[in-house]
């Protein structure tokens, strides 16, 4: 297989809100890697309003194409949900009620303990010679329709239900349609420190001689993803790309911070539970992030024991114990307070780490010594303290979740020498 | 003026990076909004890889209409930027060079120390009966072409390049040929509470005789986003927009959290910082998220003192000072336990009101009595306490942010009631 022998993709989305560039359509995104990742070539993305005349223009050029069309949204019961209507009427297949998706509807409502709402019967309306397509946490189920040599997928436009819908009743349809048989091999590297360029840079020699691997370099700021995908799903082509995975995880160590579905506070809570450590922390400029981002994973109770917000100085003070004369000398934002702040953070309930943030988030606040994107990340094992000084540049926002990066950063990084450590004692005792 | 009397307009975006879903457009959106402003009404967004056949298609439907037309992307230097090829093919108007446009772009090389690239010259292409649209900050140049009835504008896909040749470039040449002036007037309510086919019901009438506004309703989770936008600038059509956004807040009221640019957070901040308040946070199943919400607001500081993640019982105990009796009789998720975390919160830094939650996150962790999604919230302020029981369905993050989002709604309802608690002694007294 080539690529110009792949299978064609189009998506369409649908809603005024795209239109009016009044939310960003990360379904689009989405959808697009997906499909590139069972080997299909997306050709086209078009948005159009919640507008019966620019949505029917738009399926009745697809419907004489070859190849997969997934229009997302205007599935459900509002009045500018039209997909449904225009779908019958340009493809010529009447709306008919299935009693068996409306059972399950209700069930799933009930279950919810969720009212219905007036007029959600609509929901189990679907085009003739369509199958639909169950949303699970939803009441606007997908569907699909072959015509002629177009296969269109309707999926309701709410980006987690759609996600889900493409996983887990998509993709079987489509392997079924084209006879693909499972997905050709893929790795994802999250990569956090570097940046896009060197990345590129790192990796040319590959990028250029990549005959049977397909790259995708990208930015999901503040991390560089990069994305490895095989042709086929041959043994070969499991060799192949599990030889370049390798060879890429030593161009970009130490800057992998999570593989595939990881994220860097999922790799983090695995170390910390393997180890048996347990977790508090002094959060400032972050004002909570960090906590919000451990506590994102699940389980994460047994190695978060929790923290304190010290977001003004007399709570510095009183929950962690920073000295006033500290505070004084060499303000909220130093070293000084950093580390007294890990210090303090680790003590207060006897937490194996204490992991402490303090800076200056801005746009205000920020002074010629100190200014705006200066912070200082430090943490406390109850032996040694260390206390990183660094300058960000963005908005609030940005400094915020770099902050937050780096603090776990700091952490992961503390974490792998402890194991390295721990490996040493090993084998060597 | 109505609807469609609008001009229309169609964006088109040429890339592989777009439809390999690796950049999101931020092009369109930023487009889309501008021309909204302007008066005019976007019908569809295409993007395109960089890919003859594909972009043909595309202007060759668009060339026939009536409108405007922007293209973004294509007009650099390597190889597959094929946008001014294809133009000057589908459009029959051959490209000749510039002299002067090249002057230019050679001068500005040399004022910013640049090296040209090879073949730079090509930039100064352009096809016969165009009009370029100067570059400041790079050497790709935009330009304008009528054919028939429709405005096709062409330019770099460079977001920082686009929005300036946009605005200094393009504004004024749509403003030139259409006669237009000035911005009509737009309203966006964010409403939490209430589900959007309820927001839909309540304003059912006024959305069937909305010949003077447009009505846009969209689901921005957990908060339902209703948009006015009038048809023109007249004082006329303000009043009209002014009566019904009036009628609007009447109708949805107590359920609009925040309108226009305003979030929940800075609404909140905005009532805690006039009436001099103080806020400290008691933090269990959220773990920070309420939190680093608040201080997502500029300037948060003056009025959010810190919280406590009690994530762990031990640091419920310790650091808030509920009891271990409350802990063992009622558990970490009870009303009981809740209220004292409140109050320890309120007590610990002397704040003005202690704001708490706990519940179950999820996936684990749940009981028959106490399920995922149970969740209680209190706020404290010295005088009297409130308690509410809540029982969310979703996932993890779904139950952090619904948990969050009622947490800052309880609080903004206190708030408001203070308020107007306020104003009745200044009228009664």
């Amino acid at each position: 297989m080539n690529f110009s022998q792949k299978i064609h993709a189009e998506l369409v989305g649908v809603g005024y809100e795209i239109i009016n560039g009044n939310i960003l359509d990360l379904n689009s995104p989405f959808l697009a890697r997906k499909l590139m990742l069972l080997g299909l070539e997306v050709k086209k993305i078009t948005s159009v309003g919640d507008n019966d005349v620019s949505l029917a223009e738009v399926i009745s050029d697809a419907k004489e194409k070859r190849g997969v069309i997934i229009v997302s949204g205007g599935l459900g019961l509002t009045f500018d949900d039209i997909t449904k209507k225009v779908v019958s009427r340009v493809l010529g297949r009447t709306l008919v009620l299935n009693q068996k998706v409306l059972d399950d509807i209700e069930n799933s409502l009930k279950v919810r303990g969720v009212e219905s709402s007036p007029g959600f019967e609509k929901q189990a309306l679907f085009p003739l010679r369509s199958e639909p397509i169950p949303n699970i946490s939803g009441i606007a189920w997908g569907f699909y329709i072959k015509y002629k040599t177009a296969h269109f997928f309707f999926l309701p436009g709410v980006p987690s239900e759609l996600e889900e819908i493409f996983e887990n009743g998509v993709v079987p349809i489509i392997e079924r349609e084209f006879n693909l048989s499972g997905t050709p091999p893929r790795y994802l590297f999250k990569v956090f420190g570097l940046r896009e360029s060197e990345v590129e840079r790192r990796l040319q020699d590959m990028l250029k001689e990549s005959s049977e691997v397909r790259f995708s370099i990208r930015v999901e700021f503040p991390e560089v993803h990069l994305e490895l995908s095989g042709l086929g799903n041959s043994e070969r082509s499991q060799e192949v790309i599990t030889k370049i995975a390798v060879k890429v995880e030593n161009r970009l160590f130490p800057y992998i911070i999570a593989r595939n579905d990881e994220t860097i506070e999922s790799v983090v809570g695995e170390f910390l539970d393997k180890n048996g450590l347990t977790l508090f922390l002094a959060e400032s400029c972050t004002g909570g992030l960090i906590g919000h981002r451990i506590t994102a994973v699940p389980g994460s109770s047994t190695y978060f024991l929790g923290g304190v917000i010290a977001y003004n100085n007399k709570v510095k003070e009183k929950a962690l114990g920073v000295s006033a004369t500290t505070l004084s000398e060499y303000g909220a934002v130093s070293r000084e307070t950093a580390i007294e702040m890990a210090k303090g953070a680790k003590t207060l309930e006897n937490a194996d780490i204490g992991l402490a943030v303090t800076g200056v988030a801005g746009p205000g606040g920020g002074s010629e010594d100190k200014p705006v994107g200066m912070v200082f990340i430090a943490l406390y094992d109850g032996e040694s303290v260390s206390c990183e000084r660094f300058r960000f540049y963005g908005d609030r926002d940005e400094i915020k979740s770099l902050s937050s990066y780096w603090a776990l950063e700091l952490l992961r990084r503390y974490l792998i020498n402890i194991g390295a450590k721990k490996d040493q004692n090993i084998c060597c005792n």
